[in-house]
């Protein structure tokens, strides 16, 4: 029930605006505000309604508790419908998420309903112009008062839902280094900076927070980037979210959350793609097969060509792939709910390596999806009368977002790959392998399963050598390659749950139960998932080959070399 | 000094309204034609008095007799500043090259000298709203008149170039079928169709083409793209051009010249992005080396990082490989201008297993290039403050223009590998195997030489795998995976090329003599070869492992497999 109205309110009030949204971008005022398109304050107030925002959350902060399975599943098709409708919702969510988890009273209750009732937007700003995507090299500042709250001075850019028309306040989760703290990642806090911020007497006061421009992008051109800028009058009131040094520890809950919903809106926004240039492929005539060249036939359709099978294969194949690994994650973010201790941790830990891979193959491979739907359609898909040109242009930024894929590939190696003993990775591979044993009670299955087996041995193979680079202290080395990596994890994670969709396909039809999946259906899981293992796991035996060689090759300590 | 006044037009004349021209796109007006930004005019004037429209022509045709390396040197340039704005050059300078090889001498002077001049534009007007890529399909019809001419009725979509405010007159070269004519390619003839033609008293009327919409665009968004209508009013005269019957073969005259031109104008777009990457790459501090972490001492340039350094290098292999690979074949229309005979027939058998390579490598590794471009810039990539947001969008359509990169494939496997016995696969080994023979010279280069060679008798493999199918009559199969083939020869060829530029640096870095290129840029060159093979090689295994498989995976008979 909850899902099918999450489909109605895709289909009737996210998905016709979005060529529009993209027409008419969302654009500054020159007064400090952006201004959106007109349905987007009725689409937020809706959203609120049907609790879209708040959903997640517990009873007693004003949610339904709803699983993220169920909750991301609603917001994979606004996603897949308009995705940068849905950025704004899913911000809301998680700054009321990161207050809730860290926030006192007092903050929870000003600030969350609020931000579910879609009258005020939560955004996190973390990113200024001269730190990039280095949060060490944060230096916004907070001093500190008598008052309770501290006074912020500083830039913030690429701020995702920053001031705009559609809502009456906004809530920024900020990070700043507070006077006298320490350098680096150990010296930073988080705020709550609100635009307008309540006196005592409980009256909403101008906070001193300004926007003083935005971004025009070359996708997601309805959601508003802005430059923000904190405190130009020294008066900008910063209330501090838990303790002070901690705030990108916190922040990074919230971050998490958004790795994962960036995977999976890349993951949805190119299954709008691909289904898009599959009802192409399944109405247009062209050409004839290649053993049937008589002209005076009738063309046949263009679903029918080899190659048209082979674009559209590895569109569901990176698109069904992806949106599975999403999934996963919401899973295990739900059980790293519902179970303690031990248990939990082992959830957290998988949740936690697989973050940066569903993140990372969703955005890069998604984009090459998009890329062959524009191909499936030809000249047309270039042109503006279809919408696999946006799709591909919204793509594009999901690479950057929360940590490009040069971030999260470090993050996987350096981080993920060696934290608690390589505990994350041991717990990978085991999962793994359960789903090998599974799916070999299968005989069609059994050959994917021992390649996937492999492939498993391939990567413990490349990370002993990479290990050895690590052993002599050389970290630049070992990293060096990071993206690499990511990409044969990637192939290899994938190819997991390909087999885990094929394995429970199996078992459905081997017990010829078709009242809730058509047997096509079924077919098409088991069939894509030989798709993947035949033309797109074998990239990961390159990646093997270029991961064991020896040179250091991206170390040039000399850039003239570049000259041209 | 010819190529320096390609450089000054470059810069001066055609990037400073890059942008500009993307953000005011062509635009149809309503009234049979498109409305261009007011500097395209001035801009095809000036090319037109530099010669860069017919300055590869003959004397006696107008021209300046410059090899296609110079001309296309020059254009190269201007794809790399203003990859739209070239297009309307190449077309008129294609077209006055058709008309020139076998057209009338009254033909080649009523039309030529204004194109030359830049009054008219040149366009080819092939694709059909009900056809596509499938020519044999085309139905527009040419019906003879006692009076010399023909009367064509008829669509065509997708025409670049087509009616627009910056010339007076428009030359459509346009495949029609004269009635009568037989069923598909072999009953398809090309004719001249101005849009004004001249009367016997030498005035010019309108000779009812008219131009009935356009396409707008993801991008190349200042570069016309329009519907054109001819013979609505029964008076639309078309000039047959050479014989009746035979007009694709003349066609795929301009076709081929477009096609590498294409591949070339993807390797500058590239070009451009790599270079602004590169720029801001040793601009921009951000950051510090991982044995290097202490937050108080300064950022270093990103330049530094080895995973910025990956994507510079990858870019700087993309497209210094696709560019030189252009170049190869531009000196091989050169050669078989120059030579005769049986000479002639080896240098036109490798241009003609090129064509389709340079015009698919440089199209789909651009794009990926170029992707490369805006994660190096990280957010500002995706932002319209810089331009490798748009080169990444006006890339996507090289892809498409003149054959999918599925067409290209299939002429590739289907054609190009077959034609003769196989005598241009033959010609290209046994030109490789020269590069590799002169390689090896040096010693640092022979591992390469090893590499290059294995893989060239991969792909021999591969071939002799495949071929089975088409003993067996199987076309189907045979073609299934031409664009996974496709892959595969790109890095190849593109190795060889590396391979060769690498040879020719090490020559000169022999010698020490540093008078034209520094030993920086030589030593570049090498190193950028054995990234090349290093990062970029490994993944032709990846494809022959797909090519061996014996699966019909994209033969599937039933589309309901894709149900979702």
């Amino acid at each position: 029930m909850i899902i099918e109205s999450a489909e109605l309110f895709a289909e009737q009030d996210l998905f016709p605006f979005f060529k529009e949204m993209d027409e008419t971008p969302a654009k500054y005022d020159g007064k400090g505000s952006v201004t959106t398109h007109p349905q987007l304050k009725k689409i937020i107030q809706f959203a609120a309604e049907q609790h879209w925002i708040g959903g997640s959350a517990s009873f007693e902060n004003g949610g339904l508790q709803l699983p993220e399975m169920i909750f991301n599943t609603g917001h994979h098709l606004f996603q897949a419908a308009n995705n940068g409708v849905q950025g704004y919702l899913g911000l809301s969510s998680g700054a009321a998420g990161l207050i809730t988890s860290f926030g006192s009273k007092e903050q929870i209750t000003t600030y969350v309903p609020k931000i579910f009732s879609g009258e005020w937007q939560g955004t996190m700003a973390l990113t200024e112009p001269q730190a990039g995507s280095s949060l060490t090299d944060i230096i916004t500042t907070a001093t500190p008062t008598n008052n309770g709250y501290y006074l912020v001075k500083g830039q913030k850019i690429f701020i995702s839902g920053g001031q705009h028309d559609a809502c009456d306040n906004f809530v920024h989760l900020t990070l700043a280094r507070i006077e006298g703290a320490p350098a680096g990642i150990k010296g930073i806090s988080l705020f709550i900076i609100p635009k307008f911020r309540h006196e005592t007497n409980g009256n909403l006061v101008y906070n001193d927070v300004y926007c003083v421009g935005d971004f025009q992008k070359m996708g997601q051109r309805g959601y508003s980037t802005t430059h923000l800028s904190f405190g130009d009058n020294n008066d900008c009131h910063g209330f501090l979210l838990g303790e002070p040094h901690k705030g990108l520890g916190y922040m990074f809950q919230m971050m998490n959350g958004a790795r994962i919903s960036v995977g999976q809106c890349a993951a949805s926004v190119a299954m709008a793609a691909y289904q898009a240039s599959l009802q192409y492929a399944m109405e247009r005539p062209q050409g004839r097969l290649p053993n049937e060249k008589d002209p005076s036939q009738p063309p046949t359709l263009i679903i029918n060509h080899a190659d048209v099978q082979r674009m559209l294969f590895t569109q569901k194949a990176i698109v069904e792939g992806s949106l599975s690994l999403a999934m996963e994650c919401n899973r295990l973010y739900d059980l790293t709910n519902a179970c303690e201790t031990e248990e939990r941790d082992t959830y957290f830990q998988l949740l936690e390596i697989l973050t940066p891979i569903v993140k990372t193959y969703a955005s890069e491979q998604g984009t090459r999806s998009a890329a062959l739907a524009i191909q499936t359609l030809g000249g047309y898909g270039f042109t503006t009368d279809f919408p696999v040109q946006q799709h591909y242009r919204d793509l594009k930024i999901m690479s950057l977002y929360e940590g490009t894929t040069g971030i999260q590939s470090i993050d996987l190696l350096g981080r993920k790959v060696t934290m608690h003993n390589g505990k994350a990775l041991q717990v990978l591979g085991k999962t793994i392998q359960e789903t090998l044993q599974k799916a070999s009670d299968h005989p069609i299955l059994q050959p994917y399963s021992l390649m996937l087996d492999a492939e498993w041995k391939r990567l413990e193979n490349v990370l002993s050598h990479l290990q050895k680079y690590l052993v002599n202290g050389d970290t630049g080395r070992y990293l060096a390659d990071a993206c690499i990596f990511m990409e044969m994890a990637g192939y290899t994670v994938i190819g997991w749950q390909w087999l885990k969709q094929a394995s429970a396909a199996a078992d459905i039809l081997a017990n010829k139960d078709f009242s809730t999946f058509p047997a096509a259906f079924l077919q098409g899981k088991i069939h894509t998932m030989e798709f993947f293992f035949t033309y797109e796991l074998p990239h990961a035996a390159a990646c093997e080959t270029i991961l064991l060689q020896n040179k250091s090759l991206t170390q040039v300590q000399t850039p003239d070399i570049f000259a041209y």
